[in-house]
């Protein structure tokens, strides 16, 4: 510890906890502005980590699926500010960081446009067979078989229906509206500042679209919101699009379906169980995976590390946090 | 000829020439609406077919693959009507038919929102790596590569060039907006309606281009456009999409700039020599390859056979066509 310290004891010590994504990509420019404490390195558990070289440190950074419970905050005494490279809030005790004084910093709508680009790429390339296309002709089929390419689907004119409009449901929506599709969306309250139809029972908006695109968020409520009968209302040309969470949807259901043509396609970036994909869907022609990257691109990781770092070196100067959560019960 | 006719006595007679697609995929349709001659099926030439049953032909129906040629109008001195089911009108002799009192009707955009989106599609599969990120997950790929994915490249904040302002660069333009990217166009004539950036020289917009946009029509003057001093000048970042024709890109030039990383990725719906790509390009990762399916959905061969049926009926009825070309000398 000592030793470690040494070299780097004029930067401010942070604790990484996960490690999110963004530190293992960027991990040499935060060590050259922090001092940075990696309990993974360690043979220690976790708590006995804690234990040993966290008592002094006052500031953490963690990812979305790092549960930063009140066990873990119990063994970080010092610690005042958090920030999590996520935007959701799920997987950090907001009321414990209340309760301890510590502030939380989050990553809010950074990766909208992303996720938003990933959900119209998925949505077209289903549409359009573009995979499908790029097999067919890779694989030096398109001479043998000639013109006989299947025809794919317009996506304007579609009725599309958004599961939760939210910064990324906005940005799909902004993006469809200029391919000429009609926009509808269910979330639990209506949207004032927007002029879409606006469905409070996901059922009505399932059997009015002919593309669903979920954007929620996942919680008790949406936990298998997407369940068979909304798929059956969906129909046999409806498509589905999730670049949400897995569980939002019902895989199981969703591969029959798929396999029956009780739907006509699926454009998935989030599965239930990842990495693992039911491999049900890894033979489906009609269904375009991805492998949950909607947020992988360079541009944005690099906007990230400047948000997390700058919420770090913020916290370190007494400067106010560049994107506090505001903890005042309404998240 | 007279079995043939007894049939379908009570339908006009048409000529089809080539057989374009929609042709093929609508047969049954024209065919209760039409009395068709097909030369395809007979084993005689052309000209001795047209000689022994299309002397009083009427009306044409052709693709615009097929030359229709002042010799071929020679041989056809009864027709007054040509539908084509392109929007270009390279392919037919127009002062030929100007000469012989032949009207000509076409299909002027109908396609443009489907070739827009298929670009859209390229550009975000090339970016995103959506087709790449699909046969990852479907090959079994992502549990044991973990978190690994390569980062893909964002699309908003991208300087898009569009080379060719027509009716599909316009929609293209739309749809890119949207995505947060600004527009510049090259075309033969600055368009005073427009007011995204004009360079005349297309060696400039590649210059300040991130992302190239291939939508203009195929002629002397865009044959090879695309050179490698043009990929050269659009750079290691670079993208390029062609939806146009395949000819206007250097297509050898283009695959050595793609393997040297001299451009980042190509989105190519059109070749060279089509069916026939490069052995090359079916090996590379930076590009995705489309079997020139970009007018390719059910809604617009759909609508593309509504157009062409009404502008047969209405010749046949003395009404207006529905899709008259101007005959004025500029098309």
């Amino acid at each position: 510890m000592d030793d470690h310290r040494s070299s780097t004891q004029l930067n401010p010590e942070i604790i990484v906890l996960g490690p999110p994504t963004i530190f293992v990509r960027y991990e040499r420019e935060f060590c050259s502005r922090f001092h940075v404490l990696k309990p993974w390195e360690s043979p220690l558990p976790l708590a006995q980590f804690l234990e040993a070289h966290a008592q002094n440190t006052r500031a953490a950074l963690c990812g979305g699926m790092f549960a930063l419970s009140a066990a873990v905050l119990h063994h970080l005494p010092s610690l005042r500010m958090v920030a999590t490279t996520s935007a959701g809030l799920n997987h950090i005790d907001l009321l414990e960081c209340r309760r301890r004084g510590i502030s939380v910093a989050n990553a809010p709508a950074i990766f909208s446009a992303d996720v938003a680009d990933l959900a119209v790429g998925l949505l077209l390339d289903v549409l359009r067979k573009i995979s499908a296309g790029n097999r067919f002709v890779k694989n030096g089929l398109w001479p043998k078989q000639g013109g006989a390419y299947p025809l794919g689907f317009k996506l304007g004119g579609k009725h599309v229906g958004i599961v939760g409009l939210g910064s990324i449901g906005l940005e799909v929506a902004k993006r469809l509206e200029a391919f000429g599709c009609t926009i509808s969306y269910h979330s639990r309250k209506k949207k004032p500042f927007v002029s879409y139809s606006f469905y409070s029972n996901i059922h009505e908006l399932a059997t009015t679209s002919h593309i669903l695109i979920l954007c929620c968020a996942l919680n008790e409520e949406t936990h298998h919101m997407i369940n068979r009968e909304v798929l059956m209302a969906l129909g046999k040309e409806g498509v589905i699009i999730n670049i949400a969470r897995g569980a939002v949807l019902d895989e199981k259901e969703l591969v029959r379906c798929l396999q029956h043509g009780d739907i006509a396609g699926a454009g998935l970036d989030v599965f239930e169980n990842e990495p693992h994909v039911p491999k049900e869907l890894l033979v489906l022609d009609n269904a375009v995976l991805s492998p949950h990257c909607a947020v992988f691109t360079e541009e944005s990781f690099g906007d990230l590390y400047e948000l997390m770092s700058g919420n770090l070196e913020a916290f370190f100067s007494d400067k106010p946090l560049l994107s506090l959560v505001s903890q005042d019960g309404d998240m």
